[in-house]
């Protein structure tokens, strides 16, 4: 008897599926001026084409360092804060809302366990990246408004803790954890055959890393067409992420101010 | 005198054009949310800059498998309900309503022929394909938005079909059952110094496969500039392709919403 | 005393410039629709990023071949009716208005004398075509769109009329007569160091051509980087400019559309 | 006791920064018409894409060529006439009103005061021209809408002056200084790793040098990948030059309407 029960509570955690697993109790509710600025990021990065009608942005809870925020499964630009859903660390929803919750949270989730000092990710498909995750060059600051990404930018191979069929994407917490141990301690990481990942100690830091990694693909891109490329020395990336990391508040003004104009 | 009457019909169809052609019957009103899909997505691959002043998109009827829907000839980005005609797939319009009719309608109408499981069908002169289409260098995926091209797109060469001096037009039903049978079973063909065709089991799923083909073809022919590039595998393009097509609604809001927007 | 005379004349002829060369008679009010249609192309090659703050589109009058219609000197985006003037062949104005002319409009002149068949020309800086006008590379048609090239598109080299120290402006009509000759019968010749002129039998025929110009060259630079390329044959270009030269006016009906659309 | 009251002085004036260095007297209040095109110039060149939420552009005073106007530090689109704040040469705000200060302003103030020809600078790190900084590419003119750019473009290695290891940026009166000297006569100096300085005799000239900088970047680049360029010779670029300067209020027209227009 207790059998059946058992393989009836089965059937019933994989027919509600995720937000079935004991969903975790909430931290609270968050920062109202997070949740602002996690619906404006959303917007900001669609607006600077670094997300079209796929990647997502998270936000660290600011009441528990176990929970992140982050919206349902929908495009960026069109969420609202009634999208924005609490995960824990697991990437388990605290309430689901009977939404659809993006597949690949695990990258999240992660990352947030791996470290401690991120507080925002982004993961995006931007255009310019995805030649840099699938060819041997590469990715590495050739201008100071790149120069959070130190030296240059390692690339996850998900063939080598998926296998050669996968479908590519970050759909469980093991495939993560794998992601998260390549990014290191660094700012981006990109993946072969799918995108990036970005991260950050604020919103507007992951904001702007993204936008200026895609900038960076690009202008390298061109660079080595040209010829010989100088980059940033290690010396002066650093010394330049530490002086950039003071001035994110500019162009997120700028950008917020374009998203949020009155249509 | 027999002869004469038929010699003057001839003459009556010749002026009157296609339409005449023994004018099929129509199979019914079809949806009127089918109709609604097929004049957004007309905005949307114009909107995505799939089509310019050129260009079409076609769904095949609800009612009856042996018709399609498409607009009479125009620019994409104008089509209204009103716009939108019936054809059979001889690609002879039921009702033609005194319009001009597409060229290159046997396009649709000979694919709609040769594969029953298609149920749209784009044909584009998207930029970033049309290189591809000229040289040697096949269009493959390199990441899994494009995973639908399978391991690699052919080309159609109309030489073959239409000879040396064509007008490089799908203009006639054997054009277009040439073309259908270069395409195969595949999601996407190229047309040599023309464009692209691309099919789908729905108007959201195609517009997303002409989307992220020009895309691709974009990344592509970036990444080969970079250096030896790592394709997607058979095994990956089949995985992810099946993750994909449960996901093409999530880009279809947004297009949707943003080609409906109020000016 | 005859010669002080003739010295003075020449005096007042410098100071109140081109205007002052026996102002040519007009040949009457033109077609109102066709002023419309100049202003509403000078804002659709804006639109269209064919031209920028530079360039020009002019028509011949429809009253009388030996005169045509161009704006006075200003941005193509700006032009208004009224900013419309009536040239003769050699481009001086009939009524300047004590406005700038366009320094370059022997362009124009010496093309309506030269080619009969011509009634609209189209002046840009079109940026895709800049290089094919500095490099050995021909421009080619590498699809349907733009046919209207032929084989490949001459270059005409300002050096061999003006010498080697020249501001590159086609300022006078023996300038404006060599570059007619090296544009031939052909439909665009590209300026080294400069720009390109298209020619055609309508002002939505010629706006055509310079969009589809400059397409083709973004196109054909790509396909080179891509390798060996398969262009168009004399015979595909000619079978295929015939078929277009039916169709011009469905894109110009979205490009109007677009400009005249209220804001 | 003087000692002492030296030492808190120090500390006084670390803690209030720049604006505390004996604050210099102001020249008086400019044109306002000055502040207008400084004003629209800001938004000018974030609508042209030469900047984005960094750079800036500055106007040397009406009234006394020892002090220049530039706005605080923001972005330039977001620049209204009550940021704009008056610096002397040294680049001291002659009243900060609190608010932070470029970082980089001593590249205003350097080259003003080694080149007393320059009315107004702009400094930018528009994308086409970085990939010109860190290769051996000289950036050159390939059309006549450059020719301001004579011969060629030099470029300046910060290492040289501030070492191995820093922040990449122009932060004192002597790389500033060092900066200038590289510009010597020209109207152009790329920056490595980091972006250019532009320079011109007047507000729409140097918004003109800045943006055709950019345009010339893009299409030598472009050129070069097609093969052997010819440039402009010295005379061409000289004669060129002096036409162009006589238009640039065409451009200027156009892109003062576009970012004034009501929205």
């Amino acid at each position: 008897m207790e059998m059946r029960l058992l393989t009836l509570l089965a059937i019933a955690l994989c027919l509600t599926g995720s937000a079935a697993l004991a969903e975790p109790k909430s931290a609270g509710t968050p920062d109202p001026k997070l949740i602002e600025d996690l619906v404006v990021a959303n917007r900001v990065i669609a607006d600077l084409g670094v997300v079209d009608g796929f990647g997502h942005i998270s936000v660290r809870h600011d009441k528990d360092p176990n929970r992140y925020l982050m919206s349902r499964s929908m495009a960026p630009a069109l969420v609202k804060a009634e999208d924005i859903l609490e995960y824990d660390l697991d990437s388990v929803a605290v309430d689901a809302k009977g939404q659809a919750l993006f597949l690949e949270r695990f990258i999240h989730g992660e990352i947030y366990k791996a470290r401690p000092d991120v507080m925002a990710v982004v993961h995006s498909h931007s255009p310019s990246v995805i030649p840099f995750g699938v060819s041997r060059t590469r990715l590495q600051p050739i201008y100071h408004m790149s120069s959070f990404m130190g030296l240059d930018v390692p690339v996850f191979e998900i063939r080598e803790v998926s296998g050669p069929a996968s479908d590519l994407l970050v759909r469980n917490a093991q495939i993560g954890a794998a992601l998260a141990k390549v990014l290191g301690d660094k700012t981006v990481v990109l993946m072969r055959g799918h995108g990036s990942v970005t991260v950050g100690i604020s919103i507007p830091q992951v904001v702007f890393r993204a936008y200026y990694a895609e900038m960076n693909a690009r202008l390298q891109s061109e660079a080595i067409k040209l010829g010989a490329v100088t980059y940033l020395t290690a010396e002066e990336a650093a010394a330049s992420a530490k002086t950039n990391d003071a001035l994110v508040m500019r162009p997120w003004e700028l950008w917020k101010r374009k998203v949020m104009k009155p249509e």
